[in-house]
């Protein structure tokens, strides 16, 4: 049971989660669209892209979002920025695993941003970040963002663009515990792995879930903190990176790459396959996927 | 227990299986290589393909195969014809499962033939096909033969592709049992669906498992009847489709229906999701990955 007053504070955590992923979408759709206009025109021909933002509601009725579709840009050939925002009731098999599920009738809500970006260029890195809240009697946020190089000679730990990927997050944990960098890398290693081929499927990042410190007002902070991490790290990899040429060979490179992100997504990402079984929106699910692909 | 005259038996099933496997694989690489070398030179410039042949041997000894692999051919984008042949101890995991399986040491062994074929015109149907023998204390048959027209005006039973794969799909089954083609093609279509799309991979075919009469010559008549509809129906429709040209966008509809193929090999089919977390051969598990793939 939750007590009215109970149910009031989660509603105001709730809320004030799902503006600030909503203003965060917003504001990273600014800064990818300002890219487009800025990539160098010798590489990136044609006309720069905008986000064409479309709402979609669930079927039960209980939840929507914005899913956020740019395609076919200059720089980026597909980004994709979603947020959702939903409240339901957990099923059996949910509830067994979920902090704070009491009973079979546990209600929940939760609320999201998630991204991926595909970049054109094979110099340009690839990135996903992904940040939730999520109640049930209990609250807790989870997430990461996580770095994929795609030429094999850039794809360790110590290119300038993981170390500084690295240093923008260790930036977000560090004020709030000095353990969470390590800890939350660590994560993010073990979860990016593909086992079948025994490789990582980009340079990491961190990964967190079931982040619940007692207080929300420092959980929501750091959870802040990891998106403006991203906001601040990822463009400028991005603007240094845009100004490199690329060869055939490279781009050849990059389309077998974005092969590990399909198999990935696919055999082992928890909220793709979750997802689908669940009966979630294709469209948005997959729109992880690559724009292009190879395999050899 | 297996008793020395019932192994002497069972053996003598496995090696006239895998020499019947392996002669298959034979003949379909001849045929596909003659396809390369008769397909129109206007639509399918440069040099025909051959089959690279590779053995390959599984990491603890007890087996192995031949990969066979054409990559960038004439018509063939990209054509892979394995044979495998195993000897081993069942997992408790998989005894639990699999018929005659008595105890924690059950011994097994298994061979088989597994084929798909990507072409590089949108015109010309992707296939699959696989054929396995496995005995443990009891002895079955499974596999089947399914295909993909690549355009979504032709992906319905009432083309004269589909219509002519299934003649000869019901030709293999007919003599033994007249009850088989309805039972298989059903099983076929459950199998090969992709529920997140409610969307079927293809047209089907058959698809059958555990298979045992207890006659082992009538089953082993039958798989072989298998293989011989399939060498005798795919490469006709190969030959007179491979006639018609196509547009850029054909081939753009050919590359995003491939992704179909991706989303349901990594998704939900058995054999690469169980192979790829058994620690299989990676390169020929996903041997059936298309060379070239968009998602939208």
């Amino acid at each position: 049971m939750t007590t009215p007053a109970a149910e009031t504070k989660q509603t105001d955590q709730l809320d004030r989660s799902r503006v600030w992923f909503e203003s965060l979408r917003d504001r990273i759709c600014a800064e990818i669209e300002a890219i487009e206009v800025e990539a160098p025109l010798d590489l990136f021909p044609g006309e720069p892209a905008q986000f064409d933002l479309r709402a979609r509601e669930r079927d039960n009725g209980m939840g929507g979002g914005v899913g956020g579709f740019l395609t076919n840009g200059r720089l980026f050939e597909k980004a994709c920025v979603h947020t959702s925002t939903a409240r339901g009731i957990l099923t059996p098999e949910m509830a067994q695993t979920m902090p704070g599920a009491k009973g079979v009738e546990q209600t929940y809500a939760s609320t999201s941003i998630s991204l991926i970006m595909h970049p054109r260029s094979p110099k340009v890195p690839t990135v996903h970040m992904n940040t939730r809240y999520f109640h049930t009697t209990d609250y807790w946020f989870g997430g990461g963002a996580d770095l994929t190089p795609m030429l094999n000679r850039e794809r360790h730990q110590t290119t300038d663009d993981a170390v500084l990927f690295h240093e923008f997050m260790k930036g977000a944990c560090d004020p709030y515990n000095p353990d969470w960098h390590a800890k939350y890398k660590a994560w993010c290693d073990e979860y990016f792995f593909l086992p079948h081929r025994k490789v990582a499927r980009g340079v990491g990042g961190i990964f967190f879930d079931r982040h619940n410190t007692g207080d929300f007002e420092t959980d929501f902070a750091f959870t802040q903190a990891v998106g403006e991490a991203f906001l601040s790290s990822y463009p400028k990899i991005v603007r240094r990176r845009m100004m490199e040429g690329w060869d055939a060979a490279d781009r050849a490179e990059q389309l077998e790459v974005r092969g590990l992100y399909v198999e990935f997504n696919l055999l082992y990402d928890r909220g793709t396959t979750f997802g689908l079984r669940a009966g979630g929106n294709v469209e948005t699910i997959l729109s992880s996927m690559p724009p292009a692909v190879t395999w050899g």
